[in-house]
C-alpha cells in the first residue's frame, strides 16, 4: 500500500502568525514517518464567502487536495474561544471529500490553555463534515517562547503528544483508505 | 465475519422518561437488520460518584458489555441544553473498552430542537473517551406526540434518519471490527 | 433615559443568503419596540484577516457601532453545525467594546433544527467577548418556506421566540446600560 | 446595600477528590472579600435522577439556597472533556432560582488544561439556566502538585485570575440584585 497523504492544514491567515512556525514544525515531524505530507496554508485560497479572488490558489486546486487526502491535521491559533473565521470558510467551501477521513488537530495560543476551547469547537465541525477526529489532540502553550529567533518552532515542548496523535491519525488513515469506496 | 454488536444505551433514568419508548424502538429496528442488539438501561447501573450500590446490576456487567460492543448506539433527552447526568456517571465509569468504536446519538426532546445541542456536547465526550462519532444523528422532536397509549414510538416520524445513522454506524462497526487489535 | 441601541448583526455574506430576509423582518419588530436598532452587514466590512480592503465600510465604523451599542443581536445561518467564517472574522476584529452588553442570537437553517447548534458555539464566542447571552434564541427551522416572492419572511412562524428573546435583551440592555462605566 | 450572598459549589463527589481542597481555598478567598460566601457539597444532597434519599441535606436545601444566591461559583473537576455526572444531577434539580444571577467557573484538572473544556460546556448549561456565565474562568492545572500533605490548596498557583473573577462576579451580582425583581 502506498503512504497515506496527509495535508497539514495552516488555519490563520493573520500577519505575523506563530502558527506557521508550528505548521511546518509539524510537517517536518510528519514527513519523518511513513506518510506523505503537504502544507495547506488558508492565506493561498480566496475567501468564498465574497468572491474575493485575488488568492494564489484556486479553490479547484484545494479540493483536489482534499479528495487526494487520506486524513488530515489542521494547526490552528484560538480566537475567542473559537476557531479562525478564515479556516471556516476555506473548510465550509468543500464538503463530500472530508467524509471518512481522521483528522487530528494543534491548538496554538500564547496562553496556558493552549487552543483547547478552539479544538472542541473544531471537532463539533469536522464531525459535522463526517470527519473523524482523533485524540490525543495537541495543545501548544506559550508559543511566543518556543519559537526561536529564526522563527522555528520546537517541538520538544510537546512531550509525546505530536507524536501520539501521529500514531493514531495514520492508524485511522490506513485501515479507513483500504476500505473507503 | 459475526455480526456486530450495538447495545443501545437509555440515557435517562428519570420516572416518566419518554426515551424509554425511543429506544425500545431503535432497538426493535436495529434487530431487523444484520446486527446483534440489545439494551443497556442506565437505571440499572449503580451511580458510581457516590458509590451507592442498590442496583440491579454491577459495573463490571456494564465494562463487559462495553468491552464486546463493537459500536453504541446512545438515546438520550436534552436537560439544560446538556446530557443528564447519570448518563456522564456511566460512560465515566469505563474508558479503554470505546475506543475505536464508532457511536451514533438519538436526541429526545418535547420541543422542537430534538436535543441538537446535547448531542454535541455529548460527541465532544465521546469523541474524548476514543470513540467515533457518526452522524447524521437523530433529533425526535415533540416526543410527547410520537409515543401513543401504550408506550410506542412511532418511527415513521424519523424519515430516514435512523436508517441512514444505522448504515453509517454499521459500516464503521464492521470495518473497525475487523482491523481493532 | 434614551432608548437602547441594538443594532443587529447580519452574519452571513454569501450570495442568495436567507438570512438576509430574517435579519430585516427582525429589524422591522425591533423597531417597534422601544428601542433603536439598525443593522450591520457583514458584508459591507473588509475581511481582517487578509487585510482586503474593498468594502464599503471600514473597521473604524463597526468599532464605533459596537462602542455606542447597549445589546446586540446576530442573525445567522449554521454551516456544519457552526458558525459563519465572515462573522467570526468581523466580530474577532473588536474586543472592549463588547463588555457587559447583552446579546440575543437568531439562528437561520433550511432544515429542523434551526441554527441550534451555531447558536451554542456563538454563545460561547459571545461569552469569551465578555457579552452576557440571552435566552431565548431564536431557532428560524425551514427558512425558504417562510420567505415570500418579494424575499419577505413572515415571522409569525416564530411564535412568540423573537418577542421573548427582545423582552431579555432589553431588561439586560436597559439595567446594564445605567451602571456600565 | 447587604452583601451579595455567592455560594460555591463543589461539583464532584467521587472520593479522593482533590477539587475539595481547591473549593475550600476559593471559599477562603472569597470570605475576605465584601460578599457572604458558603460551600454547597453534590455530596450531601440525594441524585433526583434515582429518587436514591441516603442524603445529608434534602434537594428544598438546595432551592432555597439557590433561591437566596446573589450569584455562584462553581468548583469541578474536567472527565472526558465534560461535567462530573452528579453535578448536572444537582444543576437540574432547579430551574427558576438561578435567573439573571452571574455564576464563575474553576475548572479543576491533574493536567495542563485546567479544566477548560469542561468550563465551555458547563457555560452553555449555565446559559441555558439563564445565569450569566462571567470571565475569566480560572484554571487549577496539575492540581495534585499545588495541594500540600494537609490538603491545603495554594491559591498563589492562580496568578490574578480568581482575583479578575471575584471582582467581574461580584459586580455582575450587586447590579442584577438591586433590579431583580
Amino acid at each position: 500500500m502506498n503512504e497515506p497523504f496527509i495535508p497539514i492544514i495552516l488555519g490563520t491567515a493573520r500577519p505575523g502568525r506563530q502558527s506557521q512556525s508550528v505548521a511546518e514544525a509539524v510537517l517536518d515531524v510528519a514527513k519523518q514517518r511513513q506518510v506523505s505530507a503537504d502544507l495547506i496554508d488558508v492565506a493561498d485560497y480566496p475567501l468564498t464567502a465574497t468572491g474575493a479572488a485575488s488568492a494564489a490558489k484556486s479553490l479547484d486546486h484545494y479540493r483536489e487536495l482534499v479528495a487526494a487526502a487520506d486524513g488530515f491535521i489542521i494547526v490552528a491559533p484560538e480566537y475567542n474561544h473559537g476557531y479562525p473565521g478564515e479556516l471556516k470558510l476555506l473548510l465550509d467551501s468543500e464538503f463530500a471529500g472530508y467524509s471518512r477521513k481522521p483528522v487530528g488537530i494543534v491548538g496554538v495560543a500564547s496562553g496556558r490553555i493552549g487552543g483547547a476551547r478552539m479544538i472542541e469547537q473544531l471537532q463539533q465541525v469536522t464531525t459535522a463534515l463526517r470527519m473523524v477526529p482523533v485524540l490525543p489532540s495537541v495543545n501548544v502553550t506559550n508559543v511566543t517562547e518556543a519559537v526561536n529567533a529564526q522563527g522555528e518552532f520546537d517541538t520538544t515542548t510537546l512531550g509525546t503528544s505530536l507524536d501520539d496523535m501521529l500514531e493514531e491519525l495514520e492508524w485511522y488513515a490506513r485501515q479507513l483508505s483500504a476500505v473507503r469506496s
